[in-house]
């Protein structure tokens, strides 16, 4: 199996995915297809141990940064983003993984790739930890408006990737809203709500903010604007709460012999909640498999990206997608008429 | 003046509401009107020190429950959460606080009082503490559908009791969207950025889910959908970091010692991020002061909801409101003419 890995992406470019791309190259037995700049990827790569992996550099002449903005995706004709979705496309690889700009993966696997048939927004999905397990947040920025029968077909896409990659059967769906009661909730959540209870979906009903983190549902259904206020809210407070606790308990004698003892411990907790760890956002419903590791990826982040990318190619997720999409469709037409 | 308090809300009822509005009313040298069963309040006073204090009880027969929905907001005609909302209305009281049902208070309030000249949609705020200050989140769950008018209202309404509760000179308003560039958002937001843009409102642009935490604005606004599930995900993410630093690092011994070390800080930490310390949202636009406090106020936040409310009284927040309405009404107007 052949995976092109962007290896421009990142905050740290080659310096980690080179890396990261080696060891799955190594772990996975996959061939490794590194887009970017030659000379910078060689570099990395003759640094590195490379026994027991397959790796080839594509030349890729530009990359987008992260802050970069519509304009660039379009104008950077062999950005290293555009060139592995490309790669994907002309079916050389089978997969593509990125662990950079978010908005330019999926603007241009959008428009390179295109979406799998009866799809009609592709949607960014993410596995965050909560207390028990995971759970799959879909979308989470890909899709700022939404109609109630496109977080239908996202509740669709989420089951079969629950079900096809992580081995969890009829998983529970809950629908972001405001309150628990079945009243509750926007126009939006209202109709959709109604769609999901004449689904075939395991549709537990409305669920809150706070239950990203409960484990109540598998799979939190949102539109792509409240997702992603939702992840960065919960980044903020993560981030907010670390920063308190180093500055404000590093103030007080006790505190800091208490915050050293349990370093190693704490260091546990954060990357259990980290979701840097689980290999990253999964566009689902594109015609092309793709997979957005977190900007702060380390080697090992990376590694478990292109690990998911490959789960998606041996599961069949991409065929199963486009047969779920067409059995809602079927049942709901059913139900329908 | 006279600050009507209901004394069935919050997760404790009497048990705590009496001991808050009996220090409400000592330090603020108000009188409380203690709104509910009257045996159940008369117990709660009669144990405690009632010196310097003027209270009165005003009997309401039912209570309605934090679980309840709208049929017991409107069936029971003689809740306490109704009656004090009467109480405001009668001018009786100038103000009513309570800890108990927020929906019931919203709705209530806004059947009862009404809103104020010009305003569409009451909000409810939020001040949240952030790494500099306080940040007040506008609407956190009293309109699920907006429209871009609707959000320009709620920045003025922000403005106003941000100048002149919390004495804060021409306060930076951001808006909540998912990116800081100003293209970012979904429908509503990007028609409301315009508006802003045209006000003469301090508005700094769009700003993500992780500001709430980072002080960049004073003001964030969005619709209370948006709002309410931001709201609950930064509750739930502060929830499940700490059951978890409980339950991970009691398992081990270093962790242990170094976690009874800080507590004290920790719980100075926590306190300081606990907004249920900060008095309580603000039902901002009602034609009528009314401040909703955390279910799970203790005593003194009671009091501190009810130092808002005396504060919202003296410093005539519902009259600069209406006239802060009135005046972007004309200066908008004026730009669109």
């Amino acid at each position: 199996m052949k995976v092109a890995v962007d290896a421009m992406g990142g905050d740290f470019g080659p310096k980690v995915t080179v890396e990261g791309a080696l060891k799955a190259s190594r772990e996975y037995k996959i061939e490794a297809l590194l887009v970017g700049l030659e000379d910078l990827i060689k570099k990395e790569y003759d640094k590195l141990d490379h026994s027991k992996s397959k790796v080839t550099i594509i030349n890729a002449a530009e990359s987008i940064g992260m802050g970069e903005g519509l304009l660039s995706f379009r104008r950077k004709k062999r950005s290293s983003i555009r060139i592995g979705a490309e790669l994907v496309k002309k079916g050389e690889a089978e997969a593509f993984v990125s662990t950079g700009n978010t908005a330019a993966v999926v603007y241009l696997s959008k428009k390179i790739l295109g979406a799998l048939k009866g799809v009609e927004k592709p949607a960014l999905s993410l596995l965050v930890p909560n207390l028990r397990g995971l759970t799959l947040l879909i979308d989470v920025g890909a899709n700022v408006n939404c109609r109630p029968h496109h977080l239908e077909q996202f509740g669709v896409m989420g089951h079969i990737f629950m079900e096809s990659v992580l081995g969890l059967k009829n998983p529970r769906i809950g629908l972001m809203s405001i309150g628990e009661e079945d009243s509750k909730g926007n126009e939006l959540t209202k109709e959709a709500f109604e769609r999901f209870q004449a689904s075939p979906l395991n549709f537990i009903g409305n669920v809150e903010g706070k239950d990203i983190y409960s484990g109540k549902a598998d799979i939190i259904v949102s539109d792509g604007f409240t997702g992603n206020v939702a992840l960065k809210v919960s980044e903020g407070v993560v981030e907010t709460f670390f920063y308190m606790a180093r500055t404000e308990l590093m103030k007080n004698f006790f505190s800091k012999i208490g915050l050293f003892l349990m370093k190693r411990n704490l260091r546990k907790i954060y990357k259990r909640i980290d979701y840097a760890e689980y290999g990253g956002a999964q566009l689902l419903g594109i015609n092309g498999v793709c997979i957005i590791g977190h900007g702060r990826s380390n080697a090992n982040a990376v590694k478990n990206a292109v690990g998911l990318a490959r789960d998606f190619v041996q599961n069949k997720v991409q065929e199963k997608i486009q047969n779920g999409i067409a059995n809602i469709s079927y049942a709901i037409g059913k139900a329908e008429g």
